[in-house]
């Protein structure tokens, strides 16, 4: 018998316990799941994520032959420490928090010799946590990031593939700290400019007012504030350096949209960002992603419709700010001379 | 017979036209379409939204008792002038531009004193924009910013309050400078910001391999960046000031979590910050809006349960952070003292 230990049994990992639960490849699966919330414990068994909990996870991975660590990270670190002594010899550990780094240098400083460890990271979820929310087909299409240790064997690699592929998603294997450079650009910077741009408003004194205002936009792009606070400081606390670079790299490029707004010289140069980001992001959630992104606007013949397209946009819109300043100008002038013939 | 006028009959022109057409209480209403781009209007003719199109504005608006300009805001002041010989005698106008200030005094020098204008602004819409989007529920529960111009006479008001009362919609009365603070921090700072972290990301060498890794909360919060590009245009040059008074303060709060995140000395604050924001955003969708806010997290007995949860998070969270470097000291007094006994 197969058996797989689960240790945090909240979102991701009662998705993957659902899954493997339902993949027909492994006979007799076995999977024991351990979460520090008993409850949410309880509820992945009582959906079938999981065959048995265990309240101690040192117990949980005793026969296991495959550990998956699906707490915050900084759990996932304290996990490692409780199951090292218990862990049986050949185990494949592997996890699924939001930062590599600092977790490869964990598992190598606290994890025995004789038991495997594999970094992961499924790039899909959801805002709202816990085992209530557990779906098998979370993972579809999305891809799973594989941090292999230096010295991992293949059969440990495949295992963690094998967990990744039957859950629907596409490995990906990836450098620790390519990982968080990344991840801290397209995951973790959104995170904190959405509880950034929450807690402005939200702490403005015409909040009351502002909250009747707010519709679906402002809902949507401060949904992330809503992350569960222990995993959105895990991912801080251990990916600071990247996370610093690009937060100081957006208040930049708002410095310059800044200017854009407030120089009216700029003008063109705000149309052009607008087009230029609404055409680019058209192509994006198009579906042009990886190395198909350098063809994106180009057909056959090289010819760039997007570029064509934008920049007929563009002369379009001048042409009509250029047409209301000189009309704005030949009103003022004829109220000018009319007031002078009173 | 009361014939209505609408210019401008993309996503929120055509959602009005519907519910105008649906709503039973008017007898006989005629609604005459205009739009710039003609398909536009023909496609609103085709789904009923309008009952009749006219390619010119002044021809659109002859017999109208009410005209609904419905474009973006510069295109809006366009028609206005358009419009302004051909309107008959007591017309009313009114507008659901995202910007009022500049609408309020391009209305007062514009329009002739025969006719009234009351500045309006449904808080509600989609990325998605055009005809083909149009919903007849789009309205429902938002809140219709009123305002009224100063010398407005009562009916006018009325009977701008009946179409966004029949829309589904909530009347709120409000001053044009007052809207557009607001509006600038609920609404057009999360459209730039949107718009900043996509322009970013997207410009990155790395943007082959992130794309390929950002899932849905990377979607999410960029897709403001998918607004019709003149109309984000139109709302950031008539609201420069406010705009750019929000970009300084979000960049400001920015700078702070930055902070937060690389000094370790700020990890309470930064669990703080994480903890608050996600209590303070459940009660916020929650539905505690307005003056409810107030009372947001205080029960009758004016205990704080909110503050409350929050301070036994943090204790929990500084508990285990305290723990952890205590447990990581230790190992590292061990490391030591085994290699001077070697």
């Amino acid at each position: 018998m197969a058996r797989v230990a689960i240790l945090g049994t909240g979102l991701i990992g009662s998705s993957i316990g659902l899954r493997l639960k339902q993949s027909s490849e492994i006979r007799d699966l076995e999977v024991i799941g351990h979460d520090r919330a008993y409850d949410a414990a309880q509820y992945a068994r009582k959906i079938g994520a999981v065959d048995l909990i265990e309240r101690d996870p040192a117990m949980a991975v005793r026969d296991a032959a495959l550990v998956i660590l699906a707490a915050p990270v900084l759990a996932n670190h304290r996990l490692m420490a409780d199951i090292a002594n218990a862990l049986p010899d050949g185990a494949i550990v592997t996890d699924t928090g939001s930062t590599k780094a600092e977790t490869m240098r964990e598992a190598e400083r606290v994890l025995p010799d004789r038991v495997s460890f594999i970094g992961g990271h499924p790039m899909a979820g959801k805002t709202e946590s816990g085992p209530k929310h557990a779906d098998a087909a979370l993972f579809e299409g999305a891809r799973w990031v594989v941090v292999p240790e230096t010295d991992a064997p293949e059969s440990a690699i495949e295992a963690v593939l094998h967990v990744a592929r039957s859950a629907g998603a596409e490995p990906m294997f990836m450098d620790a700290e390519e990982h968080d450079a990344y991840a801290a650009a397209i995951s973790h910077l959104p995170l904190l400019m959405s509880v950034a741009l929450f807690r402005l408003a939200r702490s403005s004194e015409a909040w009351p007012e502002m909250s009747l205002l707010a519709a679906g936009g402002f809902k949507e792009i401060t949904r992330l504030a809503a992350t569960d606070p222990s995993m959105s400081f895990d991912i801080a606390s251990t990916n600071r350096e990247q996370i610093a670079h690009w937060i100081d790299r957006l208040r930049e490029t708002l410095r310059e949209v800044r200017d854009y707004v407030t120089d009216k010289s700029h003008e063109e140069n705000l149309f052009k960002l607008l087009a230029q980001s609404e055409l680019e992001y058209g192509v994006y959630r198009g579906g042009k992603v990886g190395r198909e992104v350098e063809s994106g606007m180009q057909d056959v013949s090289g010819f760039d419709f997007g570029s064509f397209l934008m920049g007929e946009a563009l002369r379009e819109k001048m042409r009509e700010i250029t047409r209301d300043q000189e009309e704005r100008m030949k009103r003022l002038d004829q109220e000018q001379r009319s007031r002078r013939n009173v």
